[in-house]
């Protein structure tokens, strides 16, 4: 059987999240390269596998793929065993519905709260040649305090955002945390000391240590 | 059995999103009344639900739910049966991935799209007074008229989103469409048959009629 193909870019925080997905479950896989910084996601071939011309696209057989979360989604249940079940949907309704819920969490709150001083600082830089705008990173930061707080109270009572176990919902923070954390701001994570050892319980997965490899964090 | 409550507003979209889902599997539910135009998603009754102080919560005995899309997810598992699977996950992981992929491009690129002209022309006014800015108008519209190019080439091949039966994807699109119809920019889906057709057929359903008599349209 031939491997499952990941087209995109190892840099790109959508790719990574399905990169990590995959180095999760030891699957295998091969990565063809997309180079989103010279407009590849554009092209005609690309676009045939994911008609919003965005990374990345996945292919597995005749199945093809988008949309990084439902790609994730699939890794994991096409991978799930008693031992390993990230989604939870084998254990109990409830337990699914707390990966839901805090999955959407990472997608509605998290990520709006993060994200811009990761674009500010790392992303916009790059691809477009600007510097960082230090009134959007202040309100940036400010929300994303916000957001700490109640995770920081979460972890409080339960080791992951989930649960007791982990699951999607924790893995699924790696992407943008991890370029915050290459941001002058990574202190900010001082504050909240349950988050920040949730956080360096995920940097010390050995997947997450595969995944950072091509990850670069000085341009 | 009491039936699971939902704690928000019969007008707010995410709420709807929820009510929707319970009317499809028929559900019984109570409406729990929090008035977000009072601020009362921040009363501490409320954030001990929702502690990022949004609405809905969801609670269903002990188990209290948060992120409309997550709680519309538990609701679909705990009624589904093998005539009423809106996430397909009884069916196979490959349908299942589909209903995550279209689900997924509702929240990253339908939403994104179509919700600053509903924000304009209905949200905004409401909750803050002011009148519509045109040139936020003009580029949703066109961001939005790109989206609905690939929706209609989508279902030139599947009668809905992720197959050819209905499923979350589709009914996940209701609550922002239905207000983006009582905007003057609805004849916007007039140059797109198929998508026009399916919303007809969404709008036929009697779980979403019953929703949209809540639904207030004029102001």
């Amino acid at each position: 059987m031939s491997p499952v193909k990941v087209f995109g870019h190892p840099m790109s925080t959508n790719v990574v999240r399905v990169l990590l997905c995959l180095e999760e479950v030891g699957a295998q896989y091969e990565l063809v390269p997309v180079d989103f910084l010279a407009g590849q996601q554009n092209d005609p071939q690309h676009v045939q596998l994911n008609p919003f011309g965005k990374i990345p696209a996945f292919q597995d057989g005749d199945l093809v793929l988008f949309e990084s979360r439902a790609i994730a989604k699939y890794i994991l249940r096409k991978h799930r065993t008693n031992d390993l079940d990230l989604l939870k949907e084998n254990s109990s309704i409830e337990e699914a519905a707390m990966v839901d819920v805090w999955t959407e969490v990472e997608s509605q709150q998290y990520y709006p709260a993060i994200s811009p001083v990761v674009f500010e600082c790392i992303i916009f830089p790059i691809m477009r040649g600007t510097t960082a705008n230090q009134e959007v990173i202040d309100g940036s930061l400010e929300r994303l305090k916000k957001v700490l707080e109640i995770y920081e109270a979460r972890l409080e009572k339960s080791r992951y955002l989930a649960g007791d176990s982990i699951s999607f919902a924790d893995i699924n923070h790696f992407p943008f945390t991890f370029y915050f954390m290459a941001t002058p701001y990574a202190p900010v994570f001082d504050g909240y000391p349950k988050v920040k050892a949730w956080w360096e319980g995920l940097m010390a997965r050995p997947a997450v240590k595969k995944v950072c490899a091509n990850m670069p964090t000085e341009f």
